[in-house]
């Protein structure tokens, strides 16, 4: 069976990097596949934060090659009766609970399957740690080349959950979107495209008025936060060598109100 | 030589993450051995904590493929007379200065071996960083397939340090054992087996009398810590989407009182 | 082309943790080379600061092996129009802005080039994301044997940034360093050669005269900070099982001033 580049695993969680949690994920893929190249892409998803999870696979999964399988797993309800899914996109797969993380992919994907055949899973299941006993077995099938149909049952796409708040809403002359992320450097990432830049009236966040930055972080003025283009091609909010979090006291889910020309 | 999947290595350090000491190491090894693979299992235990570190070691190996190389370094006495150890196990080894941190394994150890022949070292070998000097290397010559017989000299399995707490103490209708670990969402993890689980009559943690949850995470009441099977299969306590550790204000090694029917 | 071990890429930067930035590097760089071996060197540079960056990379590189490409991103002035630079040392390269990170390995380099020929970046290059639109094509282009003539134009050695502060100043029986990085322990490293350890007659640090420890960590006297040998041959400030930075409340770039006799 071809499998090309099929050696590629990505894992984002909410794990973070203080317990060994992720290195077990990592054990058990090995341990079927021992060429695995396995990628962190993200542990440190706030707990539980199913938009931020999503907002995150949304930036990042564009930049891996051809077959790579990606998992997710931010999961308040695992051990529930949750589906767990595999998405299969046009030249990758992430496999994820049904909780909405994957709603940026949905519109786009091929097929859709559920992983329910406990013959390809760790034995026992616990009801706790799903990334270890359903998703590592299976992506190390995945790189084996063996296919999802079987591996799982494939389901109606329409029926995956989805979660809101990824995609601004926009009216006449106004665009309504909100902080999705906020960065290292304490800047706050918009889900508002920044192809709208150059009709931009005005911009309200958390209540105040901001003004542009010609271009990227440099060229944000001393003392302000502004808006730049953010290196994903979303308004992000910055200012010079300093927090625009800390400045604005804004937290993720920030509306940000954007007026505009006609 | 056979030498099968021998190419990986695990690193468990205190170490942290915003220094360049785990990366020298890696360079280390990849020198030696430049198809490595180097996973990382935690380096995050809490500096000097051997307990947690001997933990987190229980909690893992064993989803690691045969033939890993298991690294582990918590040291405060690193530089000092203390031995450097290799531990062979029926389908891995573990390579660690002998002070506790191989406790869980020692009882199904096949050999144990003192790190004692300075001509697999890196020249000098310094005083303070025997993972890059000593561990490192001995692990690239593992990898290649050289033996330990060659690398080492057996010594006595029994002569081996090996920390008190890994395992609870059971008496009349009462297992006391201890909060071993403390997750990243406050999970409190302990060192009883979740096996007697149904035999529980009550459970005290910090004075304080707790209940049994019925199932996972998903199961814990609103506003109150309980107590959930783990995914290891160890009793943890637990709240519903928030932290048993703030809450109830219990540390490492706090006791926890289990009376159970006979 | 001869291409030996060159399939190893390490990155340094002050991305952080918690932010896909990294991942998304190391997708560039795999969709470019999918076997290449990625190790993260350090992404806990404090954001923005050059010095230690340099200081991590001086610390570091030595270990890795024989035709490592190196990634450094530090870059306050990223989008500007600061040079992009590759390094070719003896048997590895940096790629790097030409803002001084470089700067221990300058005088020991064989050549520098400018990367100035975008058909080896991704399109359309961002004016906040070099590491992802410009280093991590060129590291792969660079893993497969394409060669730094093709990829980029020879300019001066001479010409790139350098950073003061690696080296301390040496006068007439006194040496004056600094404080150049803290580590997890709290441990202060400064950028003075344990070299001169014999010849020490009193070092001064915020104003307090500090003693000598015979030895390493261990053998530090209780309750004091005292002066050792670090693992890489420079003076270190530490306490016994204590953070000597906690205790001095002394930061990176103080002043360590060093008595000897002649």
């Amino acid at each position: 069976m071809m499998n090309g580049n099929r050696h590629i695993v990505t894992l984002t969680t909410d794990f973070g990097h203080q317990d060994p949690y992720v290195a077990v994920v990592k054990g058990v893929i090995l341990s079927g596949f021992p060429s695995a190249t396995i990628v962190d892409l993200n542990h440190e998803i706030p707990p539980f934060d199913i938009l931020a999870g999503a907002w995150s696979l949304k930036m990042s999964l564009s930049y891996f090659p051809s077959g790579t399988v990606h998992i997710a797993v931010v999961d308040p309800q695992v051990g529930s009766s949750q589906r767990r899914i595999a998405l299969q996109l046009e030249d990758s797969i992430i496999l994820a609970p049904d909780n909405g993380l994957m709603t940026a992919f949905v519109s786009r994907a091929k097929k859709a399957f559920v992983l329910d055949k406990s013959e390809f899973f760790r034995t026992p299941v616990s009801s706790t740690f799903h990334a270890r006993d359903v998703f590592a077995p299976v992506a190390a099938q995945l790189l084996y080349g063996v296919g999802l149909e079987i591996l799982a049952t494939e389901i109606d796409i329409q029926s995956l959950a989805q979660v809101d708040g990824l995609e601004p809403t926009t009216g006449d002359g106004c665009t309504e979107g909100a902080v999705v992320y906020s960065d290292r450097y304490g800047n706050l990432i918009t889900n508002i495209s920044a192809d709208i830049k150059s009709k931009i009236k005005a911009i309200c966040v958390g209540g105040r008025l901001l003004t542009l930055a010609s271009g990227s972080y440099d060229t944000v003025g001393d003392g302000d936060a502004q808006v730049v283009t953010g290196s994903h091609g979303y308004l992000e909010i910055a200012m010079k060598k300093a927090s625009a979090q800390d400045f604005l006291k804004v937290k993720n889910g920030e509306k940000v109100k954007v007026e505009t020309v006609c």
